[in-house]
């Protein structure tokens, strides 16, 4: 096969991870002896393909990938877009063919969730529609974990360490101060559809009685009474009560329980802001003093306390993506696979895109508690090998170092099409 | 002089590195061949002396006093509760006496901030008053950074390098996404009166143009139209606009921009969602994009990413304080004076409780910037020592191990007197 360039870019929200995974396929690719020539990331995630903005990762020196390993974020730029299906944005599928012709082309890694594992299906027909020969493999990448195929996504594990870490710590903190003040506390973790990470601030417990006390899926309809009765049986007995609860809290109507301002047409609504909202409620119907914490973007780039099994996850998974590629293997995903819980061990597999693309997988039935206000032991046996190990980056000046890049473009050859980028702004959440 | 017990007790606001000044105390005090004999804890504080609550710690075996140095929150329990005047609650300063003598007392250690600072001086006259021979010695702690006469006040360099490590993070986070997404990311810091921890996240920058773009200090009136132009700049300039804000910002008139359910009588008003609240008025004012994380407890008791500069301070204001002690100093409070910024060196001092008593320590105005947006080089010089080491603590199954003590009472001697203690949850903050 002669030696082509490959195409790589980010995509959705970032994670603590994610640029590993990049420095992992640059490097993989840089170590297949010249059968795929020169990275090409794009600048701003696919949105470098449509136009034409191409950085040049033969530029950055190995010192700048290496710092990449423990660099939060997506140091190439992510971008919350989602091609179309083909008959209907012809033009950009045949302006992406065309850039990719110009700069010679035949691999392309999409970092990303289930949004962007659809586009990378989708661009994988390129050969049959356009005649222009592409490999397409999806790298999977969200800190939702709601991948489905794989036993856990790249991103997840670190989020999850930061959030049971966070709570076992603001649970001390409460402990000590509940007799004369604070008495509940409430942190509330990212997730719209699924409460994985909620699930995660589980494993924060230890031993009986131990934070968190309640945690609110976003699986399980909120009933306030039912769980204002909770939190007072908590208090009485306790002397306090912690609860995880996720953003993506909803009532038995559906509606979220809080929605930040309204959604735009194509565009999912911008949560947040769940815990303000049941501290009020707790304050004013129980008469405690309530504290909360919204985490947001701090648990997806809270690299200094990544899990160092989910950074190998998702260094791995970049590694299998560029072997699957020389295999020629198109249309597919590079999966995690338990092969046991205890001890962990894992090894890689391989997926359909078909499979995946734009499904969710949500937190199983038997991972939620009976009284569906906790994990069960099942939920714990999966959780607890994600968040094992701790990844540290070197520190400098007191403060974790990141990479930098030059960000240089490969010199641009084709007319600009920025009509196919202007209505990007309202583009589909990826 | 003859062996005497001691008495420590925690107070006010719990740190990351609080328990770590505990285990220093007790240790030191085992380590005077016998002229402190047993060190007793108030359990829940200076309510545990009220209340004949004298947690034994020579009952806690040498690895949990060991394991108290990586546990965050106030292991004893720790207390908002304020001694008034001497001859309004005379009846609970003789209780107080009768308990200490009652445990053969002579040493009494007060670990909090400026409140139990005065309650320190306060029962350093003890002596003159009831003829109950007490040295009192205040050990300083408080993430507020507001204790005059020392440096810095242990706790706050750990809760300043979470601070700046979380917003160098989510910076990186917010700069990936920012030409599709979120343009402006809104971090809210503790600090009802002083905007040190604020200002502790201008350490996140290490190049022109880095985040945090505009800080909003607890000192700086806000002033609406002018935050606003700024974010716009920003965002024209650097496409994105990174904001720290101070939970106890207030409008040109005194006020807090956002206030959380009513003052209660005696009380301080619960603060927080001042995050939430710019969000909102960046988001209808710019229609921008807009996501914001208020971290709340998290930034107190984030042992896992503790300065290691800090956690020395704790352990030596502590020991300094019993030395202080032994010395027969009262009515005196360890300080830690720093006798060069670069390289950072320090020693520990000592001063008088009536220079430190309810004064709080302003950021001071050459820390703030000429367009009150930012810190200047002088606030850096005098910050970034502060967070300088990582003191990690040991994980186990991929958590921050925490020290359980048995926390075992001293066998009560004195009739209860529960009338003392009662009104104790409307008592005043400390």
């Amino acid at each position: 096969m002669r030696r082509r360039n490959a195409f790589y870019a980010q995509a959705g929200g970032v994670t603590a991870v994610l640029n590993a995974s990049a420095a992992a396929l640059i490097e993989a690719c840089r170590e297949t002896d010249g059968r795929i020539g020169k990275v090409f990331a794009g600048r701003a995630g696919i949105l470098g393909a449509l136009r034409e903005e191409l950085i040049d990762t033969s530029l950055e020196s190995e010192s700048t990938l290496a710092a990449l390993r423990h660099t939060p974020g997506g140091a190439f730029g992510s971008a919350r877009f989602r091609l179309g299906e083909f008959d209907d944005e012809r033009s950009r599928y045949e302006r992406i063919a065309a850039v990719f012709a110009a700069h010679d082309i035949g691999y392309f890694f999409y970092n990303g969730g289930n949004g962007s594992a659809d586009t990378t299906l989708k661009l994988s027909k390129l050969p049959e529609l356009l005649g222009e020969p592409l490999v397409c493999v999806h790298v999977p990448k969200t800190i939702d974990n709601d991948l489905p195929e794989t036993d856990c996504s790249p991103g997840f594990g670190s989020a999850a360490k930061y959030l049971a870490v966070s709570l076992r710590e603001a649970g001390a903190d409460v402990a000590s101060m509940a007799s004369t003040s604070t008495r509940v506390f409430i942190l509330e973790a990212m997730g719209r559809h699924a409460g994985w990470m909620v699930a995660a601030m589980g494993l924060a417990v230890d031993d009986h009685g131990d934070p968190p006390h309640l945690l609110l899926f976003a699986e399980v309809p909120f009933e306030e009474t039912r769980f204002l009765e909770r939190v007072r049986e908590c208090v009485a007995h306790h002397g306090y009560c912690v609860v995880g609860v996720s953003e993506g809290l909803r009532y038995p109507s559906g509606e979220f329980v809080s929605q930040v301002g309204e959604a735009l047409p194509g565009r999912n609504a911008q949560l947040g802001g769940v815990a303000p909202w049941l501290a009020q409620l707790v304050h004013n119907r129980l008469n405690l003093k309530c504290h909360w914490a919204t985490a947001d973007y701090l648990q997806r780039s809270a690299r200094h306390i990544a899990s160092a099994v989910d950074l190998h996850h998702a260094e791995a998974v970049a590694r299998s993506a560029v072997a699957l590629a020389l295999e020629g293997r198109t249309g597919v995903m590079p999966t995690i696979v338990r092969t046991s819980d205890s001890p962990y061990a894992w090894e890689t597999g391989c997926a359909d895109l078909r499979s995946v693309a734009t499904l969710e997988k949500r937190l199983p039935r038997e991972f939620i508690a009976a009284d569906r206000f906790h994990i069960t032991e099942a939920a714990r046996a999966y959780l607890l090998p994600l968040i094992q190990g701790e990844a540290y980056p070197p520190f400098r000046d007191g403060l974790p170092v990141h990479a930098r890049l030059t960000g240089a473009l490969a010199p641009k050859t084709l007319p600009a099409a920025d009509d196919l980028v202007e209505s990007v702004a309202l583009g589909k959440k990826t």
